[in-house]
């Protein structure tokens, strides 16, 4: 069976290793890619998202602009690891025009796509949560009809990448990502930052992989030098939970919702967001104590098949 | 010149006698009423809307459903003070069915209309900021084609009516309150909880209104009962803030955005709204210090032509 | 009867005018005065009042150094207005030497002097409420054995002078005045910010107050200087809730103590303090819902014999 | 050289099991016992002090009370764990009376015992940090002439046992644990509660252990068994990081401050609590991106050696 995909994305190198490895997928149809703000502004990131579908062969896909902003209002970004411009400051004077875009919004495109296609769509969010948010207050139906909800973002032990508590996407929009955790009541799975951590690849896998010999592979190597270079840097070395390596963390999410054997292990917990601490605003809390009386929970991922990830990262630049 | 309205209620004793004086206005026109949850549920809202347009004959305005909780999904209600179904429960056996809400959803509605008349609308909301502050995320530039903006919500002395410190349109959806004052930047005013206390009418001028023979009136008498005993009970002694008294809430709003000369006094400070106290959650703040350091300030009503609007009352059950 | 009386103090221009008032009283004894840092250093908070006692000619009176920081760690101060110093920054050669202050810590001597005279002493708090505050954690009895607790601070109506919606007084130490308003079930006198810009003297009185013919009275002239232009400033005029006077803050909560028929009209609701709001962390909350089920309540001065105040403020220079 | 020991408890049966263990070690003096409120109430923690050293025939140290309630005022308890008592339940008719408690209180008790012994007492706290929070307010120069500071308590993975996020001495008084964190500037080592779920030892070390046939084992054997029966609970199951086992928290800390070999892997990080969160106040924050610009960092252990740990343990009840 064709599994039906939508991608909420803020590209982002690792949204476009996720991004890739998802078109390289077989029986995976990508119906849309929702941008919104986050590495990036979401002017860059629909740019970002078109680059990396022409790179592909795959400019048929259709890119919707979401928020600009988070929730309450407050921006912050990403450039320092993924470049200025979300993709490596590597600018492509071919880089295909913002008119590709469509002109329906992003949370009415998810929102469309979703009702007709119900109960069939996964949706793959690999960015502040901004859109799912919004989506599910002008539809409150909609999460009960999506297949299921695969996220990056969120930490699980109070270790943070962005703040001193807090994941960047969850940081990035607390209030988007309270609301999708306590409003999404679909299937949730989620790849928090300590396991992408745990879960790295080896930096020989890298170049073995950015070593291959196709356009895909060029582009990668061009947006990807500028935060292979802040991977190495001291704040990277503080932010790796377990050490350096290569950490594609937005592929660990497109990743599960294209293979359901690649998660091996995972715990089961109701899971929200701190919205109000003064260290801990946008941590995810896990409710392991089952102190909140939530009946939902969420599937968080602590082992995966990684044999099985080199191989779809390797097919990615294929 | 005509005034072009847009109004977004949460239907509600005092958003009916709103409604009912923006529709009895001369030069006014009232292009679509948006519902959103507040004082009953958003079904409620919308079947107590047509009420009130059928009593007044005016079922050819639209009504659109919007928000059916606020940004952070946890609803609070005011059934003590308007009933249950919002309106008094003095149910209408003749009321028009649901079928007559627009298939368009507020939010969309509300960018559309805005858009299709831009610089002419004002907007007069007088329930939980939620359809507005969606509007936004989805529109940033939506503010801006606005004509002005008539709030009644928030407070101004810390007295609150629904928690300690915070007023039921705030209390009921504070990050919508902390959108709505911090992206609206066109011209704001504000009838807030302390200024309508202290505006009260006579509980003799409420006998003459009511006593009108006119379909409106008796109308009126009917949604009103349930309102007017609860003003008198111990509970609302302690919130109203200057002693008891007929205070139409909503209605003050409404009769700014009508006549540009019902405002005779007003404070202009920056504003925001709490959003982490423990007592002071949706508790709006006056930055009369100037430490938040923003451009936009709110017109803050302090002193209104209250005989103009006793006429503006008067004419409403006409 | 003779009052006896402790007075707690961050000296400060009008702690001095309230030590003085409370010196020049007839049947008041004040058994000592405990220091606390607040508008200066509480080095400097001892050597204000040790310069204030030598120009009444009362050195006799026992000074305690008290705590050098708020509960949590982080001090402000208010120097703009007081002076660096505290008092002025009008120095005095002759100023008499800290080996004045008592070796006894202030929280220990506040503990002692109240258990030598049960039910006999007035508390009178003109600073942040950290020694009271250590002190009923050292001796939970204590606040069973106060006559009274008379405390210049906090705010009603949510107007700061310090943050935003805090005045300085609980701004200085949130978590302090917490615990005493929780704490110390006693009768308990508020001089809040916004009553005391209500009940502001004359520039015309101040000008006759000061010209007075004594010793006190050149002392006076010296170190109010500083803050009768500071009151004159654009910042002050916007921290004035009510206009341009002069505002003896701390007078208030001394007059007071000293005579039981100063207060005239009063508010008698439970009061707390906001501890974890962004704009509202040290605003007074007060409880006029009934919803924080406290079975204390504050005597919240409204209204006081302005006459009377003003002969004891000229007997305080007299 | 004599290592001087100063110890705040909570007693509470793992307190027991420290204490015993510092009184069983080698070239160990304990100065003084301070007890605060946490497990039980202050007064079951003198009476469960007293018990706990007449069983070792040393009622010659002497017992202090502390603080009855942490600095906020609102008071949690562990009964479920440690029994009502705080001992198991499990009373002594010849237990000693509460007149063998010192005269002196445990604040001011720990401030001269650490001013007659500068730089040679290091401070063993395995209870919520009360006293030592408010023994700092009252003297600051307290941390500075303490040789060293061992703490049980807090989290460094946001794994509660008593809130969602909170560890139970931290979560019983977090402005306490703040305090400390902050302003105890000597080294300073944290035993933190998933440290003592990894390094838990067996039920069958726990048989053999109690088996000894010793006055001290035999009184080990009554209070356990309530907290034995508990450890094997649905709750204590969810509580546990790492699965059953028999978990000596507060024997940790006391095992390193009697050897310095004891700690075998640290972090040395800035640490400090989070005081304002929904689900994470009272939560350790561990600063590993060193956002919060503090020169001071706390040593976590990791690695303990817990074939010593065996040993100390079964010398504490022979
Ligand atoms: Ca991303
Ligand atoms: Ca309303
Ligand atoms: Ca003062
Ligand atoms: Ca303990």
């Amino acid at each position: 069976m064709i599994k039906k995909l939508l991608v909420d994305v803020d590209c982002g190198v690792d949204d476009a290793q996720a991004i890739m490895l998802g078109l390289a997928a077989p029986n995976v149809e990508i119906l849309g890619i929702t941008c919104v703000h986050g590495n990036t502004t979401v002017e860059n990131v629909c740019k970002n998202t078109l680059r990396i579908l022409q790179a592909c062969n795959k400019l048929e896909i259709p890119v919707f602009r979401g928020a600009a902003k988070p929730i309450l209002g407050n921006t912050i970004d990403a450039g320092h690891f993924h470049g200025m411009d979300g993709l490596g400051d590597a600018p492509d004077p071919n880089a295909p025009g913002l008119d590709l875009v469509q002109k329906e919004g992003a949370v009415s495109a998810m929102i469309r796509i979703v009702n007709e296609n119900p109960g069939e769509v996964s949706l793959v969010a690999t960015a502040p949560l901004t859109n799912l948010a919004l989506a599910v207050r002008m539809d409150p139906s909609l999460p009960s009809k999506l297949r299921g909800l695969y996220i990056m973002g969120g930490n699980t032990e109070s270790r943070g990448n962005t703040t001193v508590c807090a994941e960047f996407n969850f940081a990035a929009d607390p209030e988007a990502a309270y609301i999708v955790l306590n409003e999404y009541q679909c299937p949730t799975y989620l790849a928090c930052w300590e396991f992408t951590c745990y879960s790295k690849l080896s930096w020989e896998f890298c170049d073995v992989w950015l070593a291959q010999d196709s356009q895909k592979a060029r582009f990668m190597r061009q947006i990807i030098r500028h935060s292979l270079e802040a991977s190495k840097s001291e704040r990277s070395e503080k932010e790796f939970v377990d050490g350096t390596g290569f950490i594609s963390c937005d592929s660990y999410a497109m990743a599960a919702a294209v293979d359901d054997s690649f998660i091996i292990e995972s715990d089961h917990y109701p899971v929200t967001v701190e919205l109000t601490g003064t260290h801990t605003r946008g941590m995810m809390v896990v409710d392991t104590l089952d102190h909140l009386k939530k009946t939902h929970k969420a599937v968080i991922m602590k082992k995966v098949d990684l044999g099985k990830f080199e191989q779809m990262m390797m097919a990615a630049l294929k």
